[in-house]
């Protein structure tokens, strides 16, 4: 078992703006070089980005996608995971991650988040999503500024456990 | 096919203030005096609220309980659907509803807030999550200040359709 | 929770001979009759044979769906539950019962067939699945020869416990 | 995507006789071998046999475990895929693979031996179970005699597609 795989989760919309797709490449770079594999939803967007990033570090890359067909994984994606359970599969992807990078987001994403803290996962923000209720802002999710801080700050939390 | 439930959600936390758990309860009443189906989460809290009241008017509650054990379902619940399949019941709960209630909420509220945003149906809020991405919040939820006001909002929407 | 449903299901093929469809209709009838709700995958075939009878008999009928859209599901489906998790929604239907009555069956209801087995659910079997191993066959599903036999028999294991 | 991986699923009972644990240990050697990554559902009997044998060999084996911790996969699962969704991640060991392997086999693998054959998947059966309907055996599993031919088999599937 010495040499199970650290699995790291990029999360993120499919529409990315041109400053969060170079976050997510640069993350999925930074992941790949310190040696640990990369899980997302397998499609689009950020989730390409980041395997793109990963990719041409050689990295591993798992793609959990919604339907039954590996060939729906974008191209960077090493090992498809073919659910077939349409969005009910985000939750797997947060559960088989030790922590959870989050670039951008839409509405998929939030369900992502919301699942992480729920399992009290580490959650580590790029530009993604601010919640409060009450009138009170709600901070369990890490902020970074870059992905190197992001990949650091994540990496810090795993290896700690 | 003329007599097809109504079915509407209604989501929440397990551990709800006295106000929010009154407000459950008062939602309940008010779809069960309207005809129609409440499904929910299956378990207490917001969950257990809701049924009782939606019961005491002899209305029809739906629980999607994460286990396997129905007898794991509040006491007002009348048909329990039990799914084995964890919090990736969540998404049940949104798709089965023609739109959803939130009262109140915790990290896994926000995981069924974002599945039915995600998924277009409409979300009736009291008290519930605000959130915000790149300093824009997002308007998606339609607030509600009473129970009342949230279940004649919500079956505006779903009659219209 | 004295009111709470009694839940049977109903498994078998989309593609039923005559004689199949006859036996569910029957079986749906029969399950309305003793006031027992019916749960099924709430499309076509035997599920819908099911159903229609239960819904002659003013039975409550439950329909869990692969899709999304509660439109797919049969017109005697009072209770439609969309899933969107395809046919990983099996296993709900299987665990929402506390007996299984099998008609017939393909593919799929050797599916539901075995998750009812492997969590000590009972099985009565009308024309049904049968199999070996080690040339051995195996014995756990309880035939029938009709519809109120079939009926008959699951509602004494239901009510014993 | 010259290098993504082909998966072939390895299924079969947690309890097996000496006998099936030695084939189910030589599959996962032969699939090693070939330089074809071995899916299975990560924990003991049949998914421990068959990835001890590919680890032996330097194999990629992934576990897709129905709880939320990968520490409940077996110690020669390099990738564990937490789903937490139970029993009905067989359909997610099924849809991910190219072809399966039935190595012996309990009522789990008979869900999934449904799953692949209703999706038209290859089921290569080893000491497997058989069924019939109406006095007619089903022969839609491939019957093999050793390991070596099981995966000799499944290979030539897979690649003609």
């Amino acid at each position: 078992m010495t040499d199970r795989e650290i699995i790291i989760a990029v999360i993120g919309t499919r529409q990315p703006s041109p400053e969060e797709s170079k976050l997510a490449e640069e993350v999925g770079r930074e992941l790949a070089k310190n040696g640990v594999a990369l899980i997302c939803g397998g499609l689009g967007g950020v989730m390409e980005d980041a395997c793109r990033g990963a990719y041409a570090e050689g990295g591993l890359t798992i793609g959990v996608i919604p339907g039954d067909d590996r060939k729906s994984a974008n191209r960077y994606v090493r090992i498809p995971i073919s659910t077939g359970i349409g969005y009910a599969r985000n939750v797997i992807i947060v559960k088989s991650a030790q922590a959870i990078i989050a670039v951008g987001g839409g509405y998929g994403t939030l369900t992502e988040i919301g699942y992480a803290l729920d399992s009290k996962k580490p959650v580590i923000g790029l530009k993604t999503w601010k919640f409060s209720r009450n009138n009170r802002i709600d901070k369990s999710i890490i902020r970074a500024h870059n992905a190197k801080e992001a990949v650091s700050k994540t990496l810090k939390l795993v290896k700690r456990k």
